[in-house]
């Protein structure tokens, strides 16, 4: 399989962390986001979204959205379950992974934030309170959420990694990247510590990828 | 089971043509997100996101996220599946929900547009812009892979409708309520209409549920 990815990225972080969690390899090509480089025409071909990530399988069909791609890797490979057997607890798994996903990551997006400073003249501190509003927004819900699922448990559901830690770990990078305050969310920073305790998760990070900038 | 709902959320919509399309009956509780009653503290209770749909199993449990709800009701039963059974189309049609879901309506939400307002000094013309501006950029992107998934069949996965016809009615009722050009997405326009003649279509429509106003 071949993955289309960008270091920074969040939704091809959570794809980097299901395909470790899950011990599969892939080959990659890099799209810098910071020069637009998924616009470019021969990957609109490929994704019509021209968004990263992309994972095109060995057939030549290309899966699109990260949190569809980690479905299909969960359905399509053993290993580590990304969802648990429950239904009731999957439901749960899904609709963290989704709030993240689409409730902040989306809202947060560089698309959105370059439209803003375009169309609407905000400016570098504008942008910035936008993200802090609406990461803030989404984990205050989502500590809420985790404080019934999670408490006996050391990750999003119960005691082993899904794909709502998949989504939540590159959230968190992007809190951090953007000053998020983080004090009011003992749930979410006490998983994230398990987390980035787990080779999965850390093989993963941004810094460890062949297009990070050099330290 | 309870549905917490408003007849012109999106996210409602599609739970309520997923629930049609399975069969299910369900009680109802409305939140008319106009005058933010979804803000209130026994509601918050409920679904710490303050948002609308949950669904509240006979069990007391409490479904949050509209596609999360939809692949529970999928997986618990039985009656016309929500996802195909193949791996690869399970994932294409997710992947077109998830489009419709986080890239263009999560971005429109009522709350967004809300702060756009208080925040960013955005007037009536801006908001209309920005929904517009999203709208078209992801139908622009949906044409292109329903174009792939779509052209010899009369839903956007083959010929029964899925998860993803359940997101893309409610947007496109919404397209048509801000006034978004809708020439260039012939497959779109054909599956709409094929939609459009399907009772648990119909019978989910915003027009037809007991919160909307009296014409």
């Amino acid at each position: 399989m071949h993955l289309h990815t960008y270091f920074q990225s969040s939704a091809s972080y959570r794809v980097r962390i299901a395909l470790n969690l899950k011990g599969l390899a892939v080959t990659q090509s890099f799209h810098d986001l910071t020069k637009a480089e998924q616009l470019d025409a021969n990957y609109a071909r490929v994704n019509p979204q021209k968004m990263v990530p992309s994972l095109v399988l060995d057939s030549g069909d290309v899966l699109t959205q990260s949190l569809a791609i980690i479905e299909y890797l969960d359905e399509t490979y053993s290993g580590a379950p990304l969802l648990p057997k429950d239904a009731l607890a999957r439901a749960h798994a899904r609709a963290l992974s989704m709030l993240i996903a689409g409730d902040i990551s989306a809202i947060n997006n560089l698309k959105i934030r370059l439209y803003m400073k375009s169309d609407f003249g905000a400016n570098d501190a504008g942008v910035l309170r936008w993200i802090q509003h609406w990461t803030t927004d989404g984990f205050t819900a989502l500590e809420a959420l985790l404080a019934r699922s999670a408490h006996t448990g050391n990750f999003c559901i119960g005691d082993a990694p899904s794909m709502a830690d998949c989504c939540l770990i590159p959230q968190l990078f992007n809190a951090r990247r953007f000053h998020v305050d983080l004090t009011n969310f003992p749930n979410i920073r006490r998983i994230v510590k398990n987390c980035e305790a787990h080779p999965a998760f850390i093989a993963a990070h941004p810094s460890n990828q062949p297009d990070a900038p050099k330290a």
